[in-house]
């Protein structure tokens, strides 16, 4: 299998920063996330304090990174990265149904926002699921609850729909909603995912759904549940100012550190966890040439 | 006297980076350096790796800088700070002639590079630079000098090597030299730059060499000079990952806490140090009013 230098997962400004410093440093790097890139700093209205681009348009400050990349020739591989194992000598990065390898890993995936559901901790693995790609299989002829926390997880719900029998497809964004036929759109709140060793239901606001499976599609996936081994404080990695975790060659940077929540403060991080990774990787050649 | 909410010492990245944050929370700000900002940013020739801003050059860099403070209304008091004292509830800053008073302090000076050598201030940006990382990419396939002033340089110099034709090093350190094998190492004492529009050579105790640029990576001079009582290490102020200093209500950010000397990252320490000075200003103002 091909061993990349540096494996990236994230593409909002930490991983975008980290990328373009890993590439001028020559290495072979994976950076992993969607093609859009973040839709919060798409989404912002104007931007005050990033400092050499006054009053920036988050719109605006988005394609600013995509001609960086573009100029770069750094190409973004889109697949929602579902875990990362540390094997010893390298690691190995499940996506999809795609296994990748590098020497380093730069976490740069965002934060949660909001708790997790009651019920749902618990049960993952158990019916409940961040993947329709990886786990919809399971529920061939069965009867799932979709929440999508973006209009981008529309087309996981339809791939749902192609699979099980019934699903309900709860939006929690203000867009229009556009799927399948076969999806029962429903607009109400999640509260509470209940079921003894299975999912068993969904409660919500106003009603209760009988179902075999929760699909919680957000932004990001928890970084302890990306990362088994890691070491993680009140959902953020835990990292020195050299952005090292406490896994030996995984780094991590911006918003899954802690706060603030701001773009430049990822950026520069980003920058910071690239040269310790090419440092790392440097050193781990040396080593094994002698 | 007219006391400040936050004094902000340097006008490189990192202090305008922290002011214009600090700013748009409403704090009063006393921004203390030179109007024409860093000449390291305004001499560098192309920064690759400011995310946003691709292939942008050094003096367009910092004219985007001064729009931005422009924009933001924020003036620059233009006195060279000679000494900042803890009073214990305020801080006394010190400049030319003239005292200031702010209730926290954000320290933002930059390395202090050694005396240069001659031909290097006037030929900075025109093939004399201090940053492989940055400027490694315009010596493709040529012959740089690479003056290293401490052990951990070699990892630039062997970044050089695998972009330019001939590297020589100039080790200023007692250490073993372990460099990659393409390096030419110089036991020998650089004494002046020469050229008129570009670098041409390299000027020797013992020779002369032909070059197309020459790198000087060098050390900086204590900042516990500036601040008495600062918790210094190697030359570098400490802080932790909120920019605190060992000093209470003083932070630092940007060259001044430490490597990567980037741009980018010590735009986004700057962040980070005006938002702990805005909390921590904040909160003394709440005690006040009990």
């Amino acid at each position: 299998m091909e061993r990349y230098d540096i494996a990236i997962i994230g593409t909002g400004p930490a991983g975008l920063s980290a990328a373009i410093t890993a590439k001028i440093r020559n290495k072979k790097i994976l950076l992993l996330g969607k093609k859009e890139l973040s839709m919060k700093v798409e989404k912002a209205h104007t931007i005050k304090n990033y400092l050499g681009l006054p009053e920036v348009a988050g719109e605006e400050l988005s394609n600013s990174y995509k001609k960086h990349l573009d100029i770069m020739d750094i190409a973004i591989t889109e697949h929602q990265v579902t875990a990362v194992y540390a094997m010893g000598d390298y690691f190995g990065i499940q996506a999809a149904n795609d296994m990748y390898e590098a020497d380093a890993v730069i976490l740069a995936t965002g934060v949660i926002m909001g708790k997790p559901y009651p019920g749902e901790t618990e049960l993952l693995g158990r019916g409940v699921s961040y993947c329709a790609t990886c786990d919809a299989p399971l529920y061939k002829g069965k009867t799932v609850a979709v929440v999508g926390f973006g209009k981008n997880e529309e087309e996981e719900a339809d791939f749902m729909a192609e699979v099980a029998e019934t699903v309900y497809y709860f939006p929690m964004y203000k867009e229009e909603v556009e799927v399948s036929e076969k999806i029962q759109v429903v607009k109400d709140q999640p509260m509470e995912i209940l079921g003894t060793a299975q999912v068993e239901q969904l409660k919500t606001k106003n009603g209760c759904y009988d179902v075999d499976g929760v699909f919680i599609l957000r932004e990001s996936v928890s970084p302890g549940q990306l990362v088994p081994g890691l070491h993680v404080e009140e959902n953020h990695v835990v990292v020195n100012r050299q952005m090292e975790t406490s896994i030996e060659g995984c780094f991590a940077c911006g918003d899954i550190v802690g706060k603030p929540y701001q773009y430049i403060k990822s950026a520069g991080e980003g920058n910071i966890a690239a040269l310790s990774a090419v440092s790392y990787v440097d050193k781990k050649r040396r080593e094994g040439n002698k």
